[in-house]
This record gives structure tokens, C-alpha cells and sequence, in this order.
């Protein structure tokens, strides 16, 4: 298929039906009616209306976010967007499964069939003038609504579904990606989808994009003020960058899967495959056959927003990454996989998942004369040493026991007390105190079987190739 | 003991008893008379005398060097060196075994029992106009007895039992340690035995010894001129460096056995007890428990005088310790012995024999666009690809299936031809090609008892402590 044909199947696809149109501007304006009346009636002076992509139109076919706002006064107390504004929204979505947010900010989230509805306070302020996170969407909403036509809606869609299809989507912690007004903003800066990915194939480190000209000919300096490797810097926020979410990881496949679309254009960038989860068992003889080690620390999640849980999480993979490698194993790759309900499970190759049983210890310089007495006097009488202390070179070297060889030991020795002192984050080690479980390849094949996600997951780990790169 | 019970004791263990004096004096002397009878008539102008430590009184009983020199005019050619003087010293010596030895320089060495006699050519010239290698022991024997008295001599043998003891004494390059000249020139330099112990407790890197005051007020010269870890200018030879034999760890083990003898003086830093060598079973039962691997790589010797044989095995050793680390291996120590007839042994202690079956391989950055693309190319068709090409961070990562997971057939592999190309010296890479036995720790026992000598060194390597830090 031609560059042209895939994106005219894609813009198919993703472009929402009649039908679906009619449903989501329905429930839009059904709420933003009821909403405000609840409002009215609690004596909240407000003005409600739907912001992001529903109010754009840039949404992707049965993928629509519903955002229902209400701009308060600024006179309104914070603490009554937790209250009186929550009790209006929840009378207002009467009828809907209701969820409760308030990570930043409160909010109430209600999933529907194949959309979500969220119903959010926001203060109305000037630009520059904020008093919440969510301040920001309607001047959001209006800069990118009076720069789009209806062929640059199009373009805005292929660019979250290609976003979206190579696993970049979101600025949610989980992801580190790309989010929706992000995308717009990229389209309508470079003027299109393959024109975005043609300047992406291109950009380095840092890249900046500043389509207002705010930093116009002090480009460095935006550099050294927001310190990430994309800034896309807020047409309306001149200090804030829209890509500040994005990681290093995920703005390279962006890269990367850019240059290969447009060298290979398909659909799969778009819709992946699924790789089909392998049996558990199969999944073992393939570790076995690459002869090395898997081990896995399951424990369950904690009550926190996903932000925070994925943040932890990540943390919680690197200090253990740290200290299976301070303990002298070789980490080859490491994840993490959760439903945030049931289990975290953190997964880890391993070169071997049991060391040798000597550690060679450098000790001082015999320069340093003091040092390698006490080097001496302590090597000498330990049951520990195994052989030395000798010289190599000017310096002194024992070789010790090892005291821990075993990767799976190591763990629950090290993460028992939750490991807040290897590194592991509060919250989490929490949880992990009470409920973890560390098991090696042997117990896997029962957490696959317990969690299908999870078996899903680890063929992907193993595979560790996008699917696009099939 | 006291520092002065355990001097007098070794003093009286190593001065020469008036017997072994009169029959060093008397094989010396008649040497000396042959030697000068058969020069002349071969017509070769010489003077003969004796030198080294006969002349000086200064050798250690039951270990004398009879050094019978012929000094020749400088008109003498190099060439009659080999000849006209071999064939003299072999007359003048008949009745004892003879070795001819031409490393550098030709002499005759007789293994005589408890002593060697050598005889020895060289020039009679001023000193700086040397014309040969031992052109310049005349002058050090000079230097030396006018400096020495009869208390001097007695300190003179204590530093060299002390350095004898603890492994230390000798030039050549199997030692690399401290000529009998060199702890001569010590010992009158800082006026005795605990005296030069003493200051070498104390030394820095580099120490710059200068008797004669050559290089006053510019050490700093002398450093950079001679570039060794201990610098002795030779009183003789502001060019020379009387201790640039000494390699670092063997001046280590010189200060470390200094500052230990004055602080626990004893008997077994003179003559350190032997180990008793393991039975070869218990050996590689003592390397199982410690959980590592023992490979050996033996061949035959080549025919070469010891200092090019030596030279040839340690740059063998080096070689092989970066092949081994090169392709993956964790070498925690590596030891080279040999009887210099029958075999020659490399020892290496691995963390593990095997290694894993996947080597992790970091690829370009993103921002290399071409350098991406062919990495990309390489791994996506390649069957040793087991994982990825994947994104860390902002770099291609693939996870390759390991080629050579196995020590032994490593080395047998890439030593079969005599292992040139890795750095194994040509004249042992000849012998190796033809008889090399790379071996794991099951089949060392037979190594063992095929070399008793072998036994004991390993018993020493996996002890891996000098013996007066037991």
C-alpha cells in the first residue's frame, strides 16, 4: 500500500460514524444541560461547556472523551470543587457508573460503552493567571478550534492513531507519551500528519517547537528551561512545555517508527497485530533455551490514581535493578506489568540467577599505609576470605565468600521490610511488605495462568521488538 | 623473637662457615688460573678476576654465584666472544658440567652442587663506554668492597635472605625482583638491613634512590627519565636504573613484608615454611565449594633461555586473561607455572566456566540516522537476534544469542593456531599450536600427578597469601 492508500484507509477508520457523532454530542449536551442547571442550583455562578476533542471534533472513533467543564469564578474556595462542585457533578451524571478523581485535581470520571465522560470545575481566569491544573483546556480548546478546517481534523486523527497504534499515546505516567492536544499542536505546526513525521524523522536532542515564537532566536534557552528531550512550548503558556510527559523511550519510537512508516507504509503502525499470548509453558522452554534467568516479584497494587501507581512502580523497577546489580548480577531487561486491581508484577532477566561464589575484593594502594593494615587486619581473621590478601599490582585484593548468590533469595531477603532502604518508593513498599512474592521461571507458568494479561505481556517482553518491526 | 634475636639468628643461618668459604675460594681461584692460561693461549690479552658476590663476601650460604670474569681489550670483535673465549672458558672448566648461555651475551654456567659457576667475558673499558652487558660488574664490584666492612657484609646477606624469603630476589624476568647488586647498594645506602627496611616502609611511587647525588635537586628528571616504579640510580651509571627489573607488585611485597617484619618480626619471612602440597582431589574439591571455575591451558616449553621463555608465558597469560574478559568471562585470577623442560601451565580462576546464552548489545543512539538503520537492517533478519531491536532510552538495544558460552572451547577454539592474532608471543604461539591442552577442573588432577610441582603450585595459588601473612 501507497503512503496516500494507508492513510485514506486509516482516516476510514478512525474518522466517528454519523451515528456515533450523534450519540456522543447527545450524551455531551445532556450533561453539560443537566450540569449546569445542578449548578445553578447549589448557587456555584458557572458557565459549563464541552471542552477537548469532543469540542474540536478531533476525537478517534470509539475512543471519545467527553469533556464536560465548568468554569467557576475565581472567587469559588478550592476546597469546594471537592464538595459542592463533586455533589452537582454526581447528581448531574445521575444515571452513569460514577468514579470518583482526585489525583491534582477532582474530578468524576464515568466510563460508558466504548467512551468516557468526564465532568471537570476549572477556574476561569485570564492566560498566565492560573489557579488549576485544568485551567488551561479552554484556552486550549479555542487556539486549536481556530486553526482547524475540516481536511486538518483528518490529519489530526491519523496522527493520534499512529500515536496511538505504536503505544505513545497518552501523557499519563503508565505511558510517557504523546498527549491529544499534543498531537494537534504538532499538526497544525508542521500542517499535516506525513508532515509531522517527515520533521520527526529529523529532530534531535533537544528538539524545540515553538509555534508561537516566544523564544524566538533564544531557542538555548528554552533548552535550559524546561530540561526535556521534545519541548513543544504552550501557545498559550509560554512557561510551560505541552511535551514535558513524553520520555526519552517513547519520543524515540515515535522517532524511529516514523522514519520506518514512511520508508514502509502499513497498518499495522496504526493497528498492531496482537502477538498472540504464548502457552506459559512454551514461554519457559523459550527462556531456558536462551539460557538465562527470569525471576519475577508479584505483590498487590495499592489504592493510589495510576499516576501514582505507575510512578512507583517505575521506581520500584530501578532500585531493584540497582540493587540486583549492585549484587553483582547481570540485569539484562526489566519490566513491569500490572491491571492496577489485582497484582503488580515486576519481571527481570538475568544473566544467571545464581553467582559464583567469590567476590574479588580490591582493597587500598600499599601507598596508603594505614588502609592496608586495616585491610589486612580485617581480611586476615574473617571466615570470609578465600584467598588473599595478595598483592596485584600496588594494591591489595582478597577474594570473599560471596554471601549472596542466589537472585530470588536476594529479593525477599532485601524487599521483606517493603525495601524502602534499597530504594523502593512508600507507598508501594507498603504493600509489598504484606504481599510480596518472588518466584524464578520454575513459579511462572501459575502467575500466567492466574492473570492472562500478564502471560500477554511477557510474550511481548520476550519478543522486546515493536510490532512494527515484524 | 625480637628484631635482634631473629637477625642474629638468620646471620648465623646464612654467613658461610669457613669449610664452604675455602671451597668457594678454591674452585675460584683454580678457575681463575685455568681460565687466564687458556686465554693466552689463544692468544686473547685478558685480564681474569673474580667478581660478584665471592669478591664482595657478601653471598648467602649454600647459594654462591662464582663469577669468573675475563676482561678483554675493546679491540677484542664480538663475534670471538662465542668463539675463541667459549671454547677457553670450556677447557679452563672441563671436568665440571657446562651450559653454554647466550641470551644477550655468551658465558659458560656450571651447576655445581649448592653453587654455580659462571664464567663470563667481558670489555676492560672506562666507564660510559660500555661495549657489552657486564662490562660495567668490575666497577659495581669495586663500588661495593670499598664501601663494605665486616658488619656491612653481615647486613648485606640479612637484605638479601629477607628478600629471598619473601619471593622477591632475583632480576630475571620470572621474578622481577631485586638483583643481589641492588640490596648491596641498599643496604650501604641506608647503612644496614632494618635500616633499609625501615625507609622502604615508607617509600612513595615512585622512590628515587641516587647515592652518588647524579640527579640533586632534579628528581623529578631521574622520574621521568626512567619511568619504573623504584628508581636506583646505578652509582657506575647515571643511566641506569640498577632497579628497572623490579616490577610493582614485587616492590609491593617488598614494602608490605618490610612494614610487617618490624612489626612482627620472625624466622619465616627468611625461610618461609613450605605448604604442604594438597592431594590433587582435595584441591578441586576446595575449588568446587568455592563455586567458581579452574581452567588450564598446558603446552611444552620452547627452547629458550629462561628470561625470553618467561617473557613469552606472562605476555601469554595477559593475552589470554583479555581474551577470556573480552568475550564475556569474569577472570578473578590467573597464575603461570612452569619446570621450564616438560610443560608450561596457564591457570585461570572464572567466576563461571559457562556463560549465559544471551549477550546484550547497545546499538546507536536514534539521532545516527544512517547508523540506525543499518543496525536495524543487521538484527531484523538475523537468526541470533533473540530479543528486540528494542528502544532504551534513546538507543537501539538487541539481545543476541552468545557464540562462545564455554571457556574451555573458547580457548581451544581461538588458541588452536598458536594464537597469534589475540596476542600470544610467536615463539610460544609455535609450541602451543602443536601441544596445547586446555583442560577444566576435572581433569587438573591428572595434571597433578603428572607434575608434582604443579601440585604445589596450586596449592599456593588458591591459598593466594604470601606465607608470612599466615
Amino acid at each position: 500500500m501507497s503512503l496516500e492508500e494507508v492513510c485514506a484507509e486509516v482516516l476510514g477508520r478512525v474518522t466517528p460514524s454519523e451515528e456515533e457523532r450523534r450519540r456522543v454530542y447527545e450524551i455531551a449536551e445532556g450533561v453539560k444541560r443537566r450540569l449546569a442547571e445542578e449548578l445553578s442550583r447549589v448557587g456555584l455562578e458557572a458557565e459549563v461547556r464541552v471542552e477537548g476533542s469532543v469540542a474540536k471534533d478531533t476525537w478517534l472513533s470509539g475512543d471519545a472523551d467527553i469533556d464536560v467543564f465548568a468554569l467557576l469564578p475565581p472567587s469559588v474556595p478550592r476546597e469546594a470543587l471537592k464538595t459542592t462542585f463533586m455533589e452537582a457533578a454526581r447528581r448531574a451524571a445521575s444515571g452513569y457508573r460514577q468514579v470518583e478523581r482526585w489525583a491534582e485535581h477532582p474530578y468524576l470520571e464515568c466510563p460508558l460503552n466504548g467512551l468516557r465522560l468526564n465532568l471537570v470545575p476549572c477556574y476561569r481566569v485570564e492566560p498566565g493567571r492560573w489557579l488549576s491544573a485544568t485551567d488551561r483546556t479552554p484556552y486550549h480548546t479555542r487556539y486549536v478550534l481556530q486553526r482547524l478546517n475540516e481536511r486538518m481534523k483528518g490529519e489530526v486523527r491519523l496522527l493520534k492513531a499512529f500515536v496511538r497504534g505504536i503505544g505513545c499515546y497518552g501523557a499519563e505516567i503508565k505511558v510517557g507519551g504523546f498527549s491529544g492536544y499534543l498531537c494537534e499542536l504538532l499538526a497544525i505546526h508542521y500542517g499535516g500528519f506525513l508532515e509531522t513525521l517527515r520533521e520527526a524523522a529529523e529532530w534531535r536532542k533537544p528538539t524545540i517547537i515553538d509555534p508561537e515564537g516566544y523564544y524566538r532566536g533564544r531557542e538555548d534557552e528554552a533548552a535550559e528551561i524546561f530540561q526535556h528531550p521534545l519541548i513543544v512550548v504552550d501557545p498559550v503558556d509560554r512557561g510551560r512545555n505541552v511535551a514535558s510527559a513524553v520520555r526519552v523511550e517513547k519520543l524515540s519510537l515515535f522517532i524511529a517508527a516514523s522514519r520506518m512508516f514512511l520508508r514502509k507504509p502499513s497498518l499495522k503502525f496504526f493497528f498492531p497485530p496482537k502477538r498472540e499470548p504464548a502457552p506459559p509453558q512454551q514461554l519457559i522452554n523459550a527462556i531456558e533455551a536462551r539460557g538465562t534467568s527470569l525471576i519475577a516479584a508479584a505483590f498487590n497494587p495499592i489504592e493510589a490514581p495510576p499516576d501514582i501507581l505507575w510512578g512507583q512502580l517505575y521506581r520500584a523497577e530501578r532500585a531493584i535493578g540497582r540493587l540486583l546489580r549492585k549484587n553483582g548480577f547481570e540485569v539484562l531487561r526489566s519490566g513491569v506489568w500490572s491491571d492496577e486491581k489485582r497484582v503488580c508484577i515486576l519481571v527481570y532477566e538475568l544473566g544467571a540467577g545464581r553467582l559464583p561464589g567469590v567476590v574479588r575484593h580490591v582493597g587500598p594502594p600499599i601507598w596508603m599505609v594505614e588502609h592496608s593494615q586495616r585491610f589486612l587486619e580485617e581480611h586476615l581473621g574473617s571466615e570470609r576470605t578465600l584467598s588473599g590478601p595478595t598483592l596485584e599490582g600496588d594494591r591489595w585484593v582478597v577474594y570473599l565468600r560471596r554471601e549472596r548468590r542466589d537472585a530470588v533469595q536476594l529479593l525477599r531477603e532485601k524487599l521483606g521490610d517493603g525495601g524502602v532502604d534499597v530504594g523502593v518508593p512508600r507507598l508501594l513498599s507498603e504493600s509489598i511488605k504484606e504481599t510480596l512474592h518472588v518466584c524464578s521461571e520454575g513459579e511462572i507458568p501459575r502467575l500466567c495462568s492466574k492473570y492472562v494479561g500478564f502471560t500477554q505481556f511477557l510474550t511481548d517482553f520476550l519478543h522486546g521488538r515493536p510490532t512494527w518491526l515484524e
